[in-house]
């Protein structure tokens, strides 16, 4: 595909206009101001558009999406064990399926090109994962309440079967992360055993930490540590990790994170809206951690609008330290692209430049909210409507256009949805 | 104009569905669950839409959208000196009219039927509201930094214009409200000679209000009083009044707004963007009082997106008391409907029922961010996309339809604001 006489956000998040693109198989091939003499097959008028890199939503739970709206305006306690844990136990590796081919569909509406998802029902995950086109780094949460070693947990005996079975499938696009659900719901033995396994196998390690301040402060009673502490003891931070949320870091945990290259997803609507508190998100890039951006579960969200997080993510911490200078719009946007990225093991993508993925989105400058552009990049964090996408592609492939799921079949998703939740209400009544 | 088989969303905010909505002249006459005997004209299919009150912005300074994303990252006094007070002195009463318009375009994709606003130029935003057919409460804020007269100050004598030529104009669709910009702008005599000139024609108040904690403090030196006290002694809330911000209150103000009846318009993106801080609206909502929201201006927003707006007022106050339980999703959604209705001195709109003003909008239910439906409030102040919106209508004519103005000339639009901030940025060189 050859983009032409379009605007673009450069790798250094510079606009230039008007510009040609040229996608060759799964890489961007030519950006220049003249029109390339290669043929790069189908033309694409950009006049009034914006190509950009495409966004990386790097904390998730995507089938989640069955549990959209489930619930509102109740304590952490009785939302998890009065709605969220009794659904969960309904679920079937069906519901999954269309829960996460729903979350995908909605994800490449709001640009989305990878996700780095922790769920259940892994070989379902996979198989909606492969069957659309996008990327996603995929995890099953391990957990561990008992005191059962850890290579006979169920969990941990499905993170093996996925990572032998999907690692790197799909031309690399599935990458199987191995997941520590938290310090609060496993023990020492297992996290140390899923460290292990992750440095052996050159996997990535994603995990929950600090997100509520009850389990930074009962954390510290177990170990006399802080999660991030706890986790750095335990041998997680060897492995390139994602560590979700942190919200409630101590002085020590910040230099930690930087010291072992540990990629932080905040997920500010999620934290708000659960009452969590807001990640210091300035001391963690004037420490130099790679700070990324995770829209969390939509049961939490309700939604992957991943144009209205970077909102939150950028202004959140300018009113919690009274401070209208901390994090710049280009910070909030390197955080839902090439931080992402990185912190997804993926170094050839999330940015536009020659060489990289062709993981890019277009977005439409001639609504009224996109004008006047006195800064692009301004725009983009504070003006654009989520849904403002055009045109998501992956690895060269056009997904999501105009409206349309070009690799999903959304009536027979949306009926897999309608039918799942149906089946499980009928159940849960 | 007809709705058939559509999803509504009642004055209860009770989802019914599919119902059958009939339109006579600018107001709702039908609303039943069979089709009509009558004939309402124009059938238009709501399979898979919801037809719900539109939004009402209680906050604003439309014409604002030329500064849009210019200057950000700054400090209040530097953004504001260096950028947005040098930018106003160049403007001229086309480039106000040409952003007006442009800005009401953007209110009406995302759904919004009525906005309070205070700028200057009030001629030419009252022509571009009464041409496109938009509701707007209009103030010219009046400020007095000397010891002028307040009759002859040039605020109040361009307010009394718009009064006496535009108050209840376009069928009462444009009102004029009488301004006064603050209390750290003006003085006793300014306050109490607009607070009567209010009294004595039956006019709404709009003032800015405890918006920062140094607007607060001084005036609490200046007058000892805070700023709420102040404007109550001054007589303004004799007035219907619309105060926006309220950040600052303390313990007494809570009681003093609910008794006088005032309506707060809590502006939450811009709050926490420009670092001011966060509006208790669960305390004032537990006082009685009445908490609309507003975006404020796109300079400090970026934008209109009233859904995203209603996003931030649902989950900020969460966040800052550690309580997940603060604010319902219909308190947010009566807070952007009936309470901006109620506020503006329209209790004949922000409702769907019979006899109530055909100020309605259509949301898509068909885009994956929207499925499922557990609960329909839940996922509109949640999930909605700010641009789902399909359809914007004001007293029964449709001016926004499916990306289409119906009743601006955008091409037009698009480039008087283009001239318009060319002009500006060259005389700003």
């Amino acid at each position: 595909m050859l983009f032409q006489n379009i605007k673009i956000l450069d790798e250094k998040l510079n606009c230039k206009d008007p510009m040609y693109v040229g996608i060759k198989g799964d890489k961007i091939d030519y950006i220049g101001t003249e029109a390339p003499k290669e043929d790069y097959g189908e033309s694409y008028d950009g006049r009034g558009k914006l190509l950009m890199s495409g966004f990386f939503n790097s904390h998730a739970h995507t089938p989640m999406t069955l549990m959209r709206g489930y619930g509102e305006n109740m304590s952490l306690q009785d939302w998890l064990t009065l709605r969220i844990f009794p659904f969960e136990d309904k679920l079937n590796g069906e519901a999954v399926y269309y829960g996460m081919l729903l979350g995908i569909a909605e994800s490449l509406r709001f640009g989305i090109v990878s996700t780095t998802d922790m769920y259940y029902f892994g070989d379902e995950m996979a198989r909606a994962i492969l069957e659309s086109g996008v990327k996603n780094n995929l995890g099953r949460g391990v957990v561990n309440f008992t005191d059962e070693p850890p290579d006979l947990l169920p969990g941990m005996q499905e993170t093996k079967h996925l990572f032998e079975t999907y690692h790197n499938e799909g031309g690399g696009r599935l990458k199987v992360d191995i997941s520590l659900h938290g310090e609060y719901t496993s023990n020492p033995k297992t996290a140390e055993y899923l460290a292990g396994y992750a440095r052996a196998n050159g996997a990535n390690m994603h995990v929950h930490v600090s997100e509520t301040q009850f389990e930074t402060e009962e954390c510290k009673k177990r170990h006399g540590m802080t999660p991030v502490q706890y986790l750095n003891a335990r041998g997680i931070f060897d492995a390139r990790t994602t560590a979700a949320h942190c919200v409630w870091l101590e002085e020590d945990d910040f230099d930690i994170l930087a010291q072992k290259g540990v990629t932080v997803a905040s997920c500010p609507v999620s934290n708000l809206k659960l009452a969590s508190g807001v990640c210091n998100v300035p001391l963690l890039l004037k420490k130099g951690v790679n700070v990324a951006i995770g829209t969390d579960s939509v049961a939490s969200n309700n939604s992957l609008n991943i144009i209205e997080e970077m909102k939150f993510f950028a202004v959140a911490n300018k009113g919690k330290q009274f401070d209208p200078t901390l994090i710049t719009p280009a910070e909030a946007l390197t955080a839902a692209t090439a931080a992402g990225a990185k912190g997804q093991g993926r170094d050839d993508t999330g940015k536009l430049a020659v060489g990289y993925k062709a993981d890019l989105i277009v977005l439409d400058l001639m609504q009224p909210n996109m004008v006047p552009i006195h800064n692009m990049v301004n725009n983009i964090v504070y003006a654009a409507s989520g849904s403002d996408i055009l045109l998501t592609m992956v690895d060269g492939r056009v997904l999501y256009r105009n409206g349309e799921y070009l690799t999903i079949d959304m009536e027979k998703t949306l009926y897999g949805v309608e039918k799942a939740i149906e089946r499980i209400l009928g159940e849960l009544k």
